[in-house]
């Protein structure tokens, strides 16, 4: 059932980075994302993956994670990510991209779920800096970084209690918590 | 296999108009997007759900459809969509909403395809024309419209050729044409 896939695919930032990712599985996630709608069918997405510790490395001091969580600056050594998948547009073929990349980041990561993996959507990036430090030509810009591999934490949706505050927090057992409006708040016609 | 739902997750523009979809199972599907992923958890997006032949009437009178089939204009009656799910940012929570509705648009078609229906993510909207039928309130903004139904079309996948042209076409025998570019074409790193 999708709605299990769905409610398993958490946003995961803590993973077990010694479990690696081998860029077919990458290949096949973008596929993933290529067979999905594109407005205007104009295919404007373009993707660089990343599977060796070196890129890692690269990519992950341009990322800013979790703002919410104000004592955790991001993912220590041992809990990175072992794999990136990174959504750019290309300018040459459309300037703006619609919903495009986010249709491509849930497909890609509906398809990590399946595969016993996860990740996270990372839209908070040094963008200049990430440019500079892949030589990515300027035709290119980057859209979305997404985060991937063996979560080690645990994640649970909760509902958004009456102050109305959706900010997840973790508690003293370490659980991530992500409020989530209540479907009749959100249907409103 | 998620594969093969995104793979059938076609987008469709003709449909058996007397099949009805009842509200139960736009909500189950709009639940669908609640559980996905939203930037800073905000979770700006609302909906709005149409599955009775007046209200769909309304709607219909305000979406462009399949720009490039210039000999057709819009399904005729008895292949109408027969039901809608609109995707509205309420501004009153977030003013820019990032990736959001391209992740609930992917969620909601996905449950939809398997559910034996399918649809169309349609952003070509006389939004201040569909606002003012419905009577949206000025803090709701019209982001996407979801037409839905049980398709009447057959859509295949084909790879784009030489020439680079993507846009979609039908044959004598009315099939759907969809190319989508290879995917070493999109994976540039």
């Amino acid at each position: 059932m999708i709605k299990d896939l769905i409610a398993k695919n958490r946003s995961y930032r803590r993973f077990f980075q010694e479990v690696s990712i081998e860029r077919q599985t990458l290949r096949e996630l973008v596929d993933l994302a290529r067979l999905s709608a594109s407005g205007a069918n104009l295919q404007p997405l373009k993707y660089i993956l990343s599977c060796d510790p070196q890129k890692n490395a690269l990519i992950f001091a341009h990322l800013a994670w979790a703002g919410y969580l104000k004592d955790w600056p991001s993912p220590s050594e041992g809990e990175k990510p072992s794999a990136y998948i990174i959504i750019l547009i290309d300018t040459q073929i459309r300037n703006s991209v619609g919903c495009d990349h986010g249709i491509a980041a849930q497909s890609i990561l509906l398809g990590t779920t399946e595969k016993g993996l996860g990740g996270c959507i990372i839209a908070s990036v040094q963008r200049e800096g990430l440019r500079k430090a892949l030589e990515i030509p300027s035709r290119y810009e980057i859209l979305l970084v997404l985060a991937l591999g063996k979560p080690s934490e645990k994640v649970v949706i909760e509902t958004v209690g009456p102050s109305g505050d959706i900010k997840y927090w973790r508690d003293a057992e370490d659980i991530h918590h992500v409020p989530k409006r209540a479907l009749d708040d959100i249907i409103i016609g």
